[in-house]
């Protein structure tokens, strides 16, 4: 998917006499990410992310992320600072979709996840939670225990197709999760999608943090359980807890984390496994004909799954 | 001069922890600039430019300063931006002297100064001109005629130790400009010390503009001058015409000049020249004993100001 838009030169001329960026010079499609049509931008001034927000963004939520990036680039958190037009504002509209400019970020995605690189990624997430507080506007998470079961609902009767007793196993994890999810832990703005390619370095130092679009507010240890099922995994699926340690250590540097959210990190990570994969269960179901990107492989998640609710504590995720 | 305050280790991790900026590696002085102390931060979290403000800039103007680059950075322009503390301000105190942290940019100042970045300057001089547009805080220039009064009086007497004649020479360019003045021509923001130093390039793209200290309402004609003393002079002051082509025309493709800014542009030159043989003197006049910059020599502005003086009109500089 990615690049759903097409926009014609005279279009993208009158789009961008609204700003003050200098005259195109190249427009390309970025392939990643699914949500939005993504595109490099470079201009007679520089370069810039170009971005239209396709259906399955709400076009209520774009205040909440375009000011999120705003709050968090004004107090030196390297992410996209939104482009504002001659009038000050940066939401517009190209093509009959909402859109807008940011800045472009220099850095490479990571190659290796390296122990330094997941040191550094726990310390710029804990940074992010910390610059957030103050941020005065909310956003509830739409991919939380309600949004989940609303997913599981649509995949429920084709999920076996994916592998056998799918189903019940996730109407299990559903119903466990239901009771066992922590409800007074420090909550705030979460990045929720914070992989490695919403990550660029420059060696080990972190240069960028992007893609802001499922932000929301949340259990800050939440965003931490997302991490450590996006960098803490091996190729084959193993657990690399060198990683786990790294991260978890980075992240205390900034954000030392609280006793009842380090004893809660097993079932936030079962929780955030099951995020993913319902999200990938349900784009398996719901491939879209002809789309550019291949959806992930959801199972990927249920082994992460697995491995979370066999574990006996928070202590074999490397925590000292 | 450049770095006239030192900063100890627990000021300065009291300092930062007013901000999200993460926790202190480095702190280096940098030797450019003479107004203020600038450091080069590195944190945990990135790298930063942090400023302290001395004696030669009045803090009355700093939210002028400050304010215009958050406000140039959000559209779009390559200039740092004002990292604001928790509390959202950024504009604080350090070692009893106002201080900000500013966004690091990433490029390096230009080498030779060919065409192709003379061209890039120009253009981005006047998407700054054009991108100030809307700011609503005013700073009337203290380096315009009558600032140049008040400078030529505090070296008069010693001006002819500098150069023979010298007293003479300026009082009568001063008397000259004094009548020749343009008052009508489009007027906005200026940078109004656009120098080398103050342009990053990554070849021969411009990644940023820096040191708005002198920024302030004039005409926008003015800061084209003083980038055509600043950029289309050869080591030998030779003025390079093949320069000063390529400056006028990447400014005219993102704001064509008016007729009658063409006109001035003799006249705007030489009091540009005059402006900086005036700071120059000025500071030629008044050495700080041991201080770390060597003043600048002021007759290299004399040559360039003699040189506007005898030209015939505005096509001398290369225009079409």
């Amino acid at each position: 998917m990615a690049v759903y838009t097409q926009i014609g030169e005279a279009e993208l001329a009158s789009f961008l006499d609204q700003y003050e960026v200098g005259e195109a010079l190249e427009l390309e499609g970025i392939r990643q990410g699914v949500e939005n049509s993504n595109y490099r931008l470079r201009t007679t001034l520089g370069c810039f992310i170009l971005t239209i927000y396709e259906k399955r963004v709400d076009p209520k939520d774009l205040p909440f992320f375009l000011g999120l990036m705003e709050h968090l680039a004004r107090r030196g958190l390297p992410c996209p600072l939104p482009v504002a037009g001659r009038d000050g504002r940066a939401l517009r509209r190209l093509a009959g979709k909402p859109a807008a400019i940011v800045t472009f970020l220099a850095g490479t995605s990571p190659g290796r996840l390296t122990r330094e690189r997941c040191a550094a990624v726990g310390e710029a997430l804990a940074s992010m939670h910390l610059a957030a507080a103050g941020f005065p506007l909310q956003r509830p998470n739409a991919l939380a225990l309600v949004g989940w079961r609303r997913l599981f609902d649509d995949c429920r009767a084709r999920a076996d197709s994916v592998a056998p007793g799918l189903a019940e196993e996730i109407a299990a994890e559903l119903e466990a999760l239901g009771q066992a999810w922590p409800r007074d832990l420090p909550a705030g703005v979460i990045h929720a999608d914070l992989f490695p390619d919403n990550v660029f370095f420059d060696n080990a130092r972190v240069t960028g943090l992007i893609d802001f679009y499922f932000a929301c507010n949340d259990l800050l240890a939440y965003d931490l359980a997302i991490c450590l099922n996006a960098w803490c995994f091996d190729a084959d699926h193993a657990f690399n807890v060198t990683n786990a340690r790294a991260l978890l250590a980075g992240y205390c540097r900034a954000r030392p984390l609280a006793a009842a959210e380090i004893r809660a990190l097993p079932v936030l990570c079962r929780g955030s496994a099951l995020r993913f994969l319902l999200t990938r269960l349900f784009d398996w179901l719901h491939q879209v004909e002809g789309a550019l990107v291949k959806p992930k492989d959801p199972l990927e998640y249920l082994r992460r799954l697995r491995f979370h609710r066999q574990l006996r504590g928070p202590e074999a995720y490397g925590l000292d």
